[in-house]
């Protein structure tokens, strides 16, 4: 019975009949409407509350979660215009207009995690440098972003102090004579750990996309690798493609 | 206290110490290595499920949960191998090799969704010819792949026949005259919907990758959206990309 009322209002907020922000029926508006008990009424929401589309704020109670997605796009650590009026027209859509940025940055020498020791190709014992960031949107947490650097190649630079770094640290590489050519993107999608939760105040039934990035100078080695731990109710993941013609294909 | 069992077989897995596919002590003993009741033990196995870190397999006991992800690429569509040996050894890697792949095909003519009939720019009562695909491998669902056409451009073509196309629907759009030469990616994390759950068999704790693809003419008009659901537990999506010189940089 609590599927049948979940999958209901489910449909409602699919549809769009119940917009973002609006409030859902009381727990008593609910007992009566369906005829069922306070503990049917509380397993459904609890269900919608998991699937990630409703909050509970007690005590005015529960309302349609907001999604206000802010546009993750990779490809603008290196090209800050869009190329094509659809990336244009998407972004305006989806623009945090007004909304106030504020970064906080830390920065160590650290033993690296495998996974970035594997894709920088360190041997055990080399250290990495690396850049924590985590940036707000209006006072919330909107992403983690953590930059590795192997660190015999960065050492005396300018990516060792824990400040933004206006020109991007890729151009700081470049001019160290580390400039990439190529990336590797790669993105998970997994249920936050549980210092992602605290660290991002994520509510329950807010997966996260883990992207990794893998950057290469033009003789192939591996400089930088940046992982963004980004949850699924803040942002649109997207890229802009060129698509190549016929005769390219294999 | 049970949160503080789930820390520590946390911990191990993410450590690498319980293997994919291990098998976690069983409850008797847990109960009396941590000196805890049922219960306790139980609420901590049962966090470890819902952030899809063990499965259960009564009644054997509790397992690491394996991952063996397939690799997403959405510029494969139009560009068949890898352009860098970085990312031939990344699909080495993660290669689904030897995993027998199956597909299901529906195709049939429908209003569009609304987030469908906004990206192909249609009009009210603009009807689409939707081709629905579940992919398996090895007799396992692993995603569903929905591509939607304006049904006034290919209504008399191959893309109406629930057969696999073997040199792709989008030559037979370039055959239409409707060649593709941009692509808009979009990607969101969100949890399941329940028939999604049902399609894909997903265990608790599986969040799922939404990517939405529109292709554009060179004149900028949508010919296609594609939309797939990937589980998060079976796919890494993955791009390739060639970075610009600053001097193109904004």
């Amino acid at each position: 019975m609590y599927q049948q009322i979940a999958d209901e209002i489910r449909g409602q907020i699919v549809a769009g009949d119940l917009e973002p922000g609006a409030k859902l029926p009381t727990e008593a508006e609910m007992r009566s409407a369906y005829d069922v008990s306070r503990e049917t009424v509380r397993k459904a929401l609890n269900l919608l509350v998991n699937e990630g589309l409703v909050v509970s704020a007690r005590p005015q109670g529960h309302f349609v979660r907001r999604r206000e997605p802010m546009i993750f796009r990779p490809q603008t650590e290196f090209r800050k215009r869009p190329h094509s009026p659809e990336m244009d027209a998407f972004a305006t859509e989806h623009s945090a207009e007004g909304r106030e940025p504020r970064q906080v940055i830390e920065v160590a020498i650290v033993e690296p995690p495998a996974e970035v020791a594997k894709r920088l190709q360190l041997k055990a014992g080399d250290l990495v440098a690396i850049r924590k960031r985590v940036r707000y949107l209006d006072g919330e947490p909107f992403n983690i972003n953590d930059s590795y650097f192997p660190l015999d190649i960065v050492r005396d630079s300018e990516i060792m102090r824990p400040e933004d770094i206006t020109r991007g640290a890729n151009e700081v590489l470049a001019e160290l004579g580390y400039r990439q050519v190529r990336a590797l993107d790669e993105l998970y999608v997994r249920m936050p750990q549980p210092e992602e939760v605290k660290r991002l105040e994520l509510p329950p039934g807010t997966p996260v996309g883990y992207h990794i990035t893998t950057g290469f100078t033009a003789e192939g080695r591996p400089v930088r690798v940046a992982t963004t731990v980004l949850p699924g109710d803040r942002h649109v993941i997207s890229y802009e493609r060129g698509l190549e013609t016929p005769g390219e294909e294999a």
